[in-house]
């Protein structure tokens, strides 16, 4: 195969190499990671957030190794396998340490059924439209497709700060709509960098919460140097990439 | 704006009127609906398996009425309102619906965390795969892009054949990945008449569950007229639908 996409630099670096070398010891739950990857990012700030002993493990999804297939047939970080059991998917598994670990805090959803089915609308409304102008933007090589992507993403961000209660989604309790943001909004410096992307033309409110998700420590000690994220990210920039994401977003498909 | 898929006939038909006349009482549940739709007719079929009481009110989404987009606005059916206070998004609503009246039975989704996330990848599955499959199926003009699509959503439904408990997805009792998914092979005749497709051509164990599914009570009293249904269908074949949905097929972008 040989795509540039397994190049990758091996492992996390930073202050998340720190965050690694404290989970090393084998757990019931074990963390198959990509420690580039944002979907990847939302399990392990859940993880962080409630204390939960886990063991990570460092995996090259574009390398689609046998072992990792057989955990995660999609061949997509992140993955977990519980007491030998595997599961995939970011979202669900945040859902599952939610209701595997209840005593763990803090509560990722409301208990109520009402907040929680309206932090769900939300949680919804971040991938189908944040994480995919996200993708546009980042892909897109003419100025006009690049300006109607950031203004896409200025306008789905606009909407969700108007929903934050504050100073996070559901208040003082910080959550699973916060966490599937924020790797997003960690990541925001290369379209800023690169697509004249700002925080604050969102709005002022959407700026806000974005300094504040991206100081959280959960958030903070699960990113990598940004050097070692730039190499990917360049590929994305040059609509070179070749993960299922930037191969979904390059056909008009829905990222898997 | 007078676009075709305005319209639709505006009320349900056949059993589901029956359906429809049982649920005109107030109740702190109203539902808004479009008897049409099949991710609408997720959260029917929900409400009819638990027996929780609830006021019908038909919507034509296609209207983006004012007093609609208030409670939905993406202005899609389906939406309810619970207690005065909005909600849409099919699967959301499924789950609130669970959430919201624990002690209705069926349960919609396993009570043991790993089952429940594992119930959930295949949720997702029916989303992201089964539907935007059905979706280019119908829509695509060229044998070429037909025969495709008719692989693919073989290839989805095979899949999730294989996971299937049988009778059901987790086994006898009738749940939300059954849920998810009825609504498409209820409609399934439409690429069988109209694009070679057929239910054992995705596998003998996909046949058999499609074949119970379709015959479950809560489907068959949700479903209106197949002649009121094909005048919308044939927008679609002729890929003239203007339906989010189906701008987003033809566009190339994530269905709604
Ligand atoms: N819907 C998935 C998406 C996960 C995903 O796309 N992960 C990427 C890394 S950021 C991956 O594993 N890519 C491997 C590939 O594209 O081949 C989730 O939410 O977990
Ligand atoms: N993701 C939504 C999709 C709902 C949807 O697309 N509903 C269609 C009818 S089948 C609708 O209301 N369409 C109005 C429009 O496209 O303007 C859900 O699961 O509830």
């Amino acid at each position: 195969m040989g795509i540039p996409d397994e190049k990758i630099h091996p492992v996390a670096t930073g202050v998340a190499i720190k965050t690694v070398e404290k989970h090393q010891e084998p757990q019931e739950l074990v963390f198959y990671s990509g420690w580039f990857c944002p979907f990847n990012q939302r399990t392990w700030i859940s993880l962080e957030e409630k204390g939960i002993p886990y063991q990570y493990k460092e995996v090259n999804p574009y390398k689609k190794e046998k072992h990792f297939l057989d955990i995660n047939p999609k061949g997509l970080v992140p993955a977990i396998e519980y007491r030998g059991k595997a599961l995939y998917e970011s979202i669900i598994l945040c859902e599952f340490l939610e209701d595997a670990y209840p005593s763990h805090k803090p509560h990722l959803l409301p208990v109520d059924p009402f907040d929680r089915a309206h932090a769900r609308i939300w949680i919804d409304h971040c991938t189908k439209t944040i994480v995919s102008a996200t993708h546009r933007l980042l892909q897109s090589q003419d100025k006009e497709s690049q300006d109607n992507a950031r203004e896409e993403l200025y306008a789905a961000q606009r909407k969700l700060a108007k929903e934050v209660k504050g100073p996070y989604f559901n208040g003082e309790e910080f959550g699973l709509v916060d966490i599937c943001v924020a790797p997003w909004i960690a990541r925001d410096y290369v379209v800023a960098e690169h697509r004249g992307y700002k925080r604050e033309d969102a709005s002022k409110e959407w700026k806000e919460y974005a300094d504040r998700l991206s100081q959280r420590e959960s958030v903070v000690k699960t990113m990598s140097e940004r050097e070692h994220l730039n190499v990917i990210y360049d590929r994305y920039l040059r609509d070179e990439a070749q993960s299922e994401a930037a191969k979904a977003t390059r056909a008009g498909r829905e990222i898997p």
